[in-house]
């Protein structure tokens, strides 16, 4: 695991989502207004392994020590856009099957009208990472990156439905997509993953992530399949910025070790696993706040005896 | 992988549970009065490995050539018993969701009054495998075995609501117990894996798997868990007797390698998931039929595969 202190820009990630509020409720317990967002999770997670800059749009209730805390940790702020108006919120809730989220509103606000711009600096960012938003603003961002080597999204129900087309132009020039497994089986239109991922990788990227939730995450790529199970938790207090969480310890350790082989790729899912599995043990970023680089190396070992086993 | 060919008395397997006709529905096809039940499949999967003996009962409709089948695979089946009347069958359907199985109808009939005796060359079995029927019938074959090395069962929510004090009876005495997922929450009173684990273990199995369908099997052993994928498979033509199926690899490797350590666990789990993955891929055991061990070792190294990765 590399160190983010001296990562130079050619191992920086460029992330555009959301930053938002958000107000969940599980069976554990729940936090109001919380601060919460695609970009936010992924950008607080690869912020563990190398440099991130960070591309959203919140308006002016959003507090600046939101923003302090971030560029604490090491984010580019630059690109993220204060404007008049209120910030994006979230509500959602989560019964026993913590899989499944039960979204109560959802306020856009003007986040239907983001335009976003990338500050000149950004513009040669090597690993970029479009979260789940507008697969139009996915595309407008990238095209205004100069050569990504490497580019890698996650999209959902919404857009597939509702901008299907759109989509599949995006990920004419993706290399990675990171999805659920119902939204890759609806996405494909099949219920057989291995049927599903071949689809899905028919549109043009090379590899395919699918995230299962409580049962571990599997890459489509080069022909091979990978299986990493989740961590085995006693309880999950909130799933709320899992997906976004493992894709930030996933592009983190690719971007820091400049390692695009299947090889690597297997490792990053792992270091995306362990991620995703601290963040679910506390509300909002509470766990990844106190975090340190020495539990994840631990929890990587651990990982690695959860499926270890030795041939005859 | 060790071979049937000369195993010894040491190496045996005895198993009880229901020989049976199935008539089988999925998306992909049917199957009418086909050769099934639970002590069909765990000897015909086991017998890859190890000798095995098995008790049963059929009824005077059930043909001469299935059992000459399963002797013919080296089975024992001087436990195989006829009477009067009509062999135990089940009907059910599965729809695209193949972990879940409909249950159209369940003709019991003398099955319910089946008290199994034990032919004396049985009563030094050292390992044991106590199939999904009732909890009593399970525990009145146990007695009749004089100290069984090693002894393992299956158990369905049926039980764990209609007889849940002679099934607490039963796991005092058992090493191993495996369980669907549903049922070891059912069983436990606990939406957490982890929890309903330390829960069953508490009621004497020093080693609990939970079959998880096509997110794979989880073990529970000593403090540890470990968790092996399901294979990837394009399709899945129909799922009968895949639990079943993998107990028998579990326990054939098991008892052919005479090594009950953690290790060795984890690889009887992986011979598990490979006959698993095999019998799925066919109706009743027509895939198994033409199994050959070079099949076997082959599918083993690709689960490998499916979850190797390398530390840093």
């Amino acid at each position: 695991m590399s160190h983010q202190t001296g990562a130079s820009t050619n191992m920086s990630i460029l992330v555009v989502g959301s930053v938002a509020f958000d107000s969940v409720s599980t069976p554990f317990g729940k936090a109001d207004e919380a601060l919460g967002g695609s970009a936010t999770y992924f950008s607080t997670s690869a912020s563990f392994f190398t440099e991130v800059r960070l591309v959203a749009v919140v308006g002016s209730d959003f507090p600046d020590e939101h923003i302090k805390k971030l560029s604490g940790r090491g984010i580019d702020v630059a690109g993220l856009k204060k404007v008049p108006g209120k910030t994006f919120r979230w509500k959602g809730r989560y019964d026993y099957d913590l899989n499944c989220a039960h979204t109560l509103e959802t306020h856009l606000n003007f986040f239907s009208s983001f335009d976003p711009v990338l500050p000149e600096a950004y513009k040669e960012t090597p690993f970029v990472f479009l979260a789940n938003i507008d697969p139009e603003l996915q595309i407008s961002v990238l095209d205004q990156v100069k050569k990504p080597r490497f580019v890698a999204c996650d999209t959902m129900n919404f857009w597939i439905e509702g901008k299907p087309d759109a989509l599949k132009r995006l990920l004419q020039r993706v290399d990675l997509v990171v999805i659920n497994e119902a939204e890759a089986r609806e996405f494909a239109g099949a219920s057989s993953l291995v049927k599903a991922a071949r689809i899905i990788q028919g549109y043009g990227p090379k590899t395919l992530i699918i995230k299962r939730g409580e049962y571990g995450a599997m890459m489509f790529h080069e022909g091979e399949v990978f299986h990493a199970p989740a961590y085995p938790l006693e309880e999950i207090f909130d799933p709320t910025g899992a997906g976004d969480t493992f894709a930030g310890g996933l592009m983190g350790h690719l971007a820091a070790t400049q390692d695009l082989s299947g090889h690597n790729l297997r490792r990053a899912i792992v270091f995306g696993s362990v991620m995703a599995s601290f963040n679910v043990e506390a509300f909002s970023l509470e766990r990844l706040d106190t975090l340190t680089k020495k539990e994840i190396r631990l929890r990587f070992s651990e990982f690695k005896r959860l499926t270890h086993f030795e041939e005859m």
